[in-house]
């Protein structure tokens, strides 16, 4: 069976949660066995814990101060879903932020099988609170 | 070479707005040959024109006034774009409304060869101007 509403909800606001406070296990948690994490879309592709490991580091290592705002209700379809939220990059005394919205693909057991993230480098812009 | 933002904005736009004047012809030309259509993604997926002209008639069959309104910027990345939208429907004296996510694949011409459209029935809900 699908997984519900309410589990791939519980199951963003997981990624959301551990993304925005570092936390690397966390964040790891939320994948299935042999996840997909294509982050932009277009990127390459990477594929299980290892890898997404890997993801992570990299973009930590360059910005460890990384904050989500889910900015649209998420819309579920299927057993997946699309949702909008804004990345929140502090740099040194600088913040910016870029729009996303992100699609999910998710298990029976509603942990993610796949994430495509839209966004484009070229729109970051500088933030204020 | 991907097709460019300039582009995939302006096939969304020509599909708005077909789809939002009943313009079939307008609508089917926005897509590839062989283009896929899963309308709401886990339904069953419309192949080549055919496929999307009967998806089109059974659409408009049930529901002929139909108007598309972006609700976001859309989120292009790699010759793909995610963006929202508020399909609101008349029946009747009255409207209904759904808010979707539209995930569209492009060739290189800015065609579309892939529309997955995420949203639910069961959130569909009474619409005032």
């Amino acid at each position: 069976m699908a997984a519900s509403a309410e589990q791939i909800n519980a199951t963003i606001d997981r990624y959301i949660a551990a993304f925005s406070s570092a936390d690397k296990d966390g964040y790891l948690g939320v994948f299935a066995p042999g996840a997909t994490v294509e982050d932009p879309v277009g990127s390459d592709v990477c594929t299980g814990a290892t890898e997404i490991a890997a993801f992570w580091d990299g973009v930590r290592g360059l910005t460890p101060d990384i904050t989500l705002v889910k900015t649209g209700v998420p819309r579920i379809a299927g057993g997946e879903a699309a949702w909008s939220l804004r990345a929140i990059a502090a740099m040194g005394d600088a913040k910016m932020a870029v729009d996303i919205i992100d699609v999910m693909a998710f298990d029976d057991d509603g942990r993610v099988t796949s994430l495509r993230a839209y966004w484009d480098m070229a729109e970051m812009a500088p933030y204020e609170d």
